[in-house]
């Protein structure tokens, strides 16, 4: 039997669009890996009567009810007070909660406040549930066999408590039946154009199996998910599916599941002793960042110059002012310079460079606001290609930015 | 008398975690500037039963709901079918929207699949929505005086079809009262420490205006939020209120309502004549980033480096081998030396320079995970700061980078 759950994240902040809830993307995600299906998610605002509306609710439809939200030591924080009246009971003292709650102020050094002191204070009838990273407990409620959960709102103190304490507890205390998800990540190809291409396998799949296009930024998943009681019989299923698909899409596809473009280029460059460097116009600091979020990108990874101003691409990189002045920064004799230059200059095997009209500014009529160039090059070849992208600052920066690591992904695979 | 809105975003990606729903968070803003306020945003999949009932549902509790998502011309998109449904009415052929949809394909150079051709057939109780961006029309609803708008998920698309159509039509439609917020926006201080400070004067605030907390990433924002009729005179209530606090907090805050920091330190920078480089070691292009996303910037920021290796903060930022070797990388004399450097070659005024443990490795007992060291230099002094951070790489490289914003900041504020 599947577990069905619904997300509730509470805050004002959320409805007004001050806050990205980025929480309830988190959960989803943590309690699908557990077998648990989210069923809804909903946001509501720090009022009382909208949170008992909203548990009321969502206990006539799931078996599992998370709130995120709304349990800081300032007098806007409703929840628990909220949850009290909701189960018709108490506040009583835990002192071990107090005791952890001191430590953490001892430890930064900070002195603790009178509102920090009632956060050891709880419902009579819920298990705590201890907070790592932070001064609010969670909270741990059962009801005629469903179970309620409250938790804070900070995201890293909300996900230790999820990894560590409450999804161990609740894999245990509801026995699933399996969803199964297989993800194929495709990027350089649109969404229309791959499924042109895959439109006879779509057509024959088997009903149980749903397919699902996800476009993001310059990348496309095709989802295949797949339920039953048995897990390894629908995994047989979907595999046999993927591999039938795979011939049609090969050259697209660099990953499957959680796989990220920049890791997946990381294991390449390290399997293949090869160490990257990027000079980056346009992109600013994008594409390294992307780069360096990759937990040990040192190993394959030397360095970025980011020469934002023509006289930096001179200086720094080498590129001729005769080229800047005759071509533009904006051209293919300076990506493919910068990508030369700072390959050698930064003792990298392999380089991208980028330098585009990002917007809004800059543009012209011969090189509109989204014009970017991409320059490659390695130990034997240096190459370049353009790019027309949006009229967008921010999506033009993450476009190029894909299609660079893209670049460097097709290029090596070519060896 | 105010306009409720209801947001729904279909899509089981969404549910499942794969995608995150940035689209509801920008909707929730773009109401909220109209005047309509929004009091639940929910997700549900993309099931035919799910949408039915959201949308009986919302219809219930809410004058305007949204949809998003579902549109594409794939066949695991079902918004459309099940709003034809809902409405009990068919598809009639809009020749407009196809002309549209093929201008579309050609500009891209593209050829056009028999399911994008399928876009332009839409209810016929609808009136369409313009997309300027895509191939999927938005599609208006009116029913008993409340009306359902379905946009496509792709949020580029929606965002325009939003800002151009349907706001002004909701703004003509709907004649509201105002809730009016201001913004204080804080940096380097924690909320605790904050919320004791400003006790006194929170206490004694108007009941009819009300306090939050927002913590993000290293900042903290007070918003406060008042409702009525006379739009002038709320503002007037709040902007004392603003003028009593300020006082108590004035060196944490950069800026009020939408001001970014990057976007004030640009201004500041700007101001002031002077021109920013910065060096990143551990947040690898992250601060480099936030700079560059400020359009514009170019005019107050020269470059950067990222030397990831010590050889390169060797040879590019001329920190000696000796330095390295006896104090490591994460140490003060060697972000002096980077900030000082970088500052003297990229020609810039003011420089950062960042150097940390970012984790999960290369921690030790001396210098955990979360160690991060900050440089500063002028044309008249140099300054560093160590600052402990978490145990997760993504928070530490954020953090860092707004301490070194906030460096640069509190540094250029004592001129």
């Amino acid at each position: 039997m599947t577990s069905f759950a619904e997300i509730i994240t509470i805050g004002d902040e959320i409805l007004y669009g001050q806050t990205l809830d980025t929480n309830s993307h988190w959960l989803s995600s943590a309690l699908d890996e557990a077998g648990i299906q989210v069923t809804r998610k909903t946001s509501i605002a720090d009022k009382r009567e909208e949170i008992l509306e909203m548990v009321r609710e969502a206990e006539t439809r799931a078996d599992i009810i998370l709130l995120t939200g709304g349990l800081g030591p300032t007098n806007d924080d409703l929840t628990k007070p909220t949850l009290v009246e909701y189960f018709d009971t108490k506040l009583v003292h835990h002192p071990e909660v107090l005791t952890h709650i001191q430590n953490i102020f001892v430890k930064a050094g900070r002195e603790m406040s009178e509102l920090n002191m009632k956060q050891a204070d709880l419902p009579e009838n819920c298990t705590p549930i201890h907070n790592a990273f932070g001064t609010a407990p969670g909270m741990w409620f059962e009801k005629n066999g469903k179970v309620i959960i409250s938790m804070p709102g900070v995201p890293f103190e909300m996900k230790k408590m999820m990894t560590d304490e409450i999804i161990p507890k609740l894999v245990k205390q509801f026995a699933n039946g399996v969803i199964y998800h297989k993800i194929i990540r495709t990027v350089g190809v649109p969404e229309s154009k791959l499924a042109q291409e895959i439109n006879g396998w779509e057509n024959n799949l088997p009903k149980d199996i749903r397919l699902a296009y996800l476009p993001t930024m310059g990348m496309v998943k095709l989802r295949l998910t797949a339920k039953g009681a048995d897990s390894n019989l629908i995994e047989k299923k979907v595999s046999e599916e993927v591999e039938k698909v795979m011939p049609l899409i090969e050259k697209y596809v660099f990953g499957f599941d959680e796989d990220e473009l920049e890791v997946v280029l990381g294991k390449l460059l390290l399997e293949k002793g090869k160490k990257l460097a990027l000079a980056e116009s346009c992109t600013g600091g994008y594409l390294s960042h992307m780069v360096t979020s990759v937990p040990g990108s040192s190993q394959w990874f030397n360095g970025s110059f980011i020469p934002y101003s023509n006289q930096l691409k001179n200086e720094q990189l080498d590129v001729s002012n005769e080229t800047l002045k005759a071509h533009g920064a904006v051209s293919e004799p300076v990506v493919l310079a910068m990508a030369e230059n700072v390959r050698k200059k930064l003792h990298a095997d392999v380089a991208v460079a980028v330098s585009g009209i990002a917007g809004p500014g800059g543009g012209s009529e011969e090189k509109p606001v989204g014009t970017v160039w991409i320059g490659y090059a390695d130990e034997t070849k240096s190459t370049a290609k353009v790019f027309h992208f949006t009229k967008d600052r921010t999506i033009n920066i993450k476009y190029s930015a894909i299609a660079a690591l893209n670049m460097i992904r097709v290029n090596l695979n070519k060896d």
